[in-house]
């Protein structure tokens, strides 16, 4: 992480300040301090004041580590992050603190106000996740890397027969996961899920001992990390010939997800973008087969804003970073679901995960 | 998860109500309701009555596993759970409702505030991380296991001589994941820890591109989860002739882990166990270089109560498990610590990680 591209987004948060009727903002989201300081490590926080003179806190543990990441900040060595900073605050009187009330707990809360009792404490209304919202060219070069390695990893899985009837989901799904790193993952974004047969008709199923069998749908949900940022793909195979409802699902779900990739505009209403493939689902007459939203952003976390479901607000700007993925689950047989992530792009979505779409039988 | 044991866990949490002044526990945190239910998603709460009534909830994702692995209890499919149950509890006009304060966010109680508007709403004081400090022998067994699998991917890594000069840090880190996967964790316990050279001086290294050297101290600290249950290991290697002060520091180590270890006994003040080690490694003139406690509780979290350290506060008890993992840190030069997971008993601790810890020279 360059430091210009986070002094850039720590300017953006100050702009917001005056908005937020605050003078400085405690960020203690170990993601946001990362996103707005490039911090790596585990316990961590940030004053962004008005007038510029942010400073980073971390433990000894890191003070290394964080001479090397956050050069540009007076950084402060001790454990309870939090607390050293407001008492911080406190010492220099500043009068109106925002803190993070979407992340501090209850008794975190308590704390930060006995460490600067002075202080109006006012929520800063999660104004860091709605800046990452929107990516810059840096992030949006990670997601694809990310991407690309999800994508190299399931080739390797496919051109090694991984994939096959006899195996079970477990070891698929460790193949994979052994895949990805090898390809350069520091971590998979998430537990990797191997569904088949029946288990592919559960949208979140956590791999099993189940074999796989001839005429199953074999679901695939699965990301690899790369610089903090977390690719998402899903894809279903079919093993062996497919029978005729496999075919007839794949095809709703296939049209589905390429009417919702394209409703990524700039400015689309994230529930237009759901119905977008909802009603191609519906009119198929599956719709209550399709039990979750279309999408989600996608970045330094697995799953964050914005959300891409009838139940979201919202409109979409230009490098959003989404999901795409509708699904139709027909308990006791077998579902289908097919995830992208894209990039929200003026000239239409920028598609990350390039994996085939079509039909394979495996 | 058997349901009698979950059962049994509840019912400890319920004789805790009356000293609470709270007619029913409202228990959020996610790894709390794993531990008194047995459920395994991603996203569900839990109200422990006084009268034994209990409810559960999660989404529409997970009705089957609900189904599965909560079948003892009502089962509630909502997507928020948290406001769903605080609603229900306000329509059962429930008085006092104690909930995870140290987990709930401040904007997380607001909205259980505005769905039980009339009850009063008291911290529940961390009953349930009190509770899981110690650990009943099917979780033990767990964690053995966990243990157990982490000690043969070491045993698998060095076989293949996996940590070996020319190897990068990321290398050696990856091969050994993939080990724990192959052996059957169903995760890793945390990022895989492998620090080389001067980088062993770093007590939380990140794996980089550093290639391994001979002479080097390499440092590897990682864990298999197993059930839900993290395992927990550090062991510090010399690749070729170590030199004097190499022996003299991993010696200086190695009797105060040995000291820590001995001083688990029941009723020892964790103080004084941090102490038994610490105090080894200050008369060896290495105390400046030791720079954290000594060890913490391990299970469903991979740090949990009890905090083993002379800032922590407390005794042990029977079937407590734990780390000890004292360490020398020399800047720019390089460092040791070792680490065990063990149980604590009444005859004495069992030890869980099984690799030797004699100076192994690769």
């Amino acid at each position: 992480m360059q430091t210009e591209h986070t002094a850039v987004r720590r300017d953006r948060l100050r702009t917001q300040l005056a908005g937020l009727e605050v003078d400085a903002a405690l960020i203690t989201r170990l993601v946001n301090v990362r996103y707005l300081t490039g911090f790596t490590g585990s316990n961590a926080a940030l004053i962004v004041y008005a007038d510029g003179t942010d400073v980073f806190c971390t433990d000894g543990r890191y003070r290394t580590q964080a001479s090397a990441q956050v050069p540009d900040l007076e950084r402060v060595i001790e454990r309870n992050c939090a607390r050293t900073l407001a008492e911080r605050l406190h010492a220099e009187k500043v009068p109106r603190i925002g803190y993070e009330s979407h992340t501090v707990t209850v008794d975190g809360l308590d704390e930060l106000r006995t460490a600067a009792p002075n202080a109006t404490l006012t929520s800063a209304q999660q104004a860091v996740e709605g800046q990452r919202a929107v990516k810059d060219e840096g992030e949006i070069d990670l997601l694809r890397e990310a991407c690309a390695i999800a994508d190299r990893a399931l080739a390797d899985l496919i051109e090694r027969d991984g994939i096959g009837a006899g195996r079970s989901e477990l070891e698929v799904g460790r193949e994979l996961d052994g895949l990805m790193l090898q390809r350069g993952a520091e971590e998979r974004s998430f537990e990797t899920i191997v569904a088949s047969g029946p288990n592919s008709a559960v949208p979140h199923h956590r791999p099993t001992a189940r074999t796989l069998e001839r005429g199953d749908f074999v679901k695939l949900d699965f990301g690899a990390r790369h610089g903090g940022h977390h690719s998402d793909m899903t894809r279903t195979f079919v093993l062996g010939q497919p029978g005729d409802w496999q075919r007839e699902v794949y095809a709703v779900v296939l049209a589905a997800q390429r009417l919702g990739r394209e409703a990524l505009r700039v400015g689309a209403d994230v529930r237009d973008v759901d119905a977008a493939a909802r009603n191609h689902v519906k009119a198929a007459g599956y719709g209550d087969q399709f039990s979750h939203g279309l999408g989600h952003g996608v970045g330094l976390e697995i799953h964050e804003a914005p959300t891409v479901s009838y139940l979201g607000a919202g409109t979409l700007a230009e490098r959003m970073t989404l999901t795409v993925e509708p699904g139709v689950y027909l308990e006791g047989r077998g579902g289908v679901r097919i995830e992208d992530t894209l990039v929200v792009r003026a000239d239409g979505p920028e598609l990350l995960t390039r994996t085939s779409k079509d039909l394979t039988v495996l």
